[in-house]
């Protein structure tokens, strides 16, 4: 693994060798982006997690978690005095900053998914 | 595959069930925001899109661009009358909408690399 405090040039995503790759990679990631958009401006429990992001595995969504929690972008509070032992998320400053982004993709998603049906229809009966 | 035409509720990322999903997931790649922003404002080949996106296979970038222009986001132009072929890529006006999204999240990427190592780190020695 390079660091990027090893790099004398400035992070370049374009560069097979810069680990802003990787960020690139995980900010597109679908369950990071839904994860990061249902913790807008609220604090939510793992449960209340699954439930919003439809679909997802407990496997995948405790994975999830770990690696927001990991980069800093979610923080996780745990209350040990309650049994079963309660687990609070939320956004940290570094996961707000993400927030117009996560938004703008989810809009562009949803705006244009009709036409991209269109064009996928169109190609294939070109093709 | 469902087709959103069928639904009857307007496209939400959040639902299991809801195509725009895969849109999300699409513009999120690495690969996909890599070649978008490549083409921003020119026309590129396919051997200088390969060598602008370092470490891009070839066929990772065939099926990408594939995809690209599966979806209306990239157009591909064939000069049959030269050989070996010659085959011109560009954005459509749809892949153009996406280059705002596309450049924040590169910027993002690369602003942020430097605290989410740091982050990284500190989450490691406490675990």
């Amino acid at each position: 693994m390079v660091s990027s405090q090893n790099l004398e040039v400035k992070p370049n995503v374009y560069a097979a060798i810069c680990p802003s790759r990787d960020v690139l990679a995980l900010i597109g990631e679908k369950w990071v982006s839904l994860i990061i958009g249902a913790l807008d401006g609220r604090v939510l429990r793992f449960g209340e997690l699954k439930r919003i992001c439809e679909g997802i595995s407990q496997k995948m969504l405790t994975q999830t978690l770990r690696k927001l929690e990991r980069d800093g972008l979610v923080r996780r509070t745990v209350y040990a005095e309650t049994l079963p032992i309660r687990a609070d998320y939320e956004l940290t400053e570094l996961g707000n900053s993400l927030l117009p982004l996560v938004k703008a993709a989810k809009l562009w998603a949803e705006m244009n998914l009709h036409q991209i049906e269109k064009n996928r229809v169109s190609y294939d009966k070109r093709n």
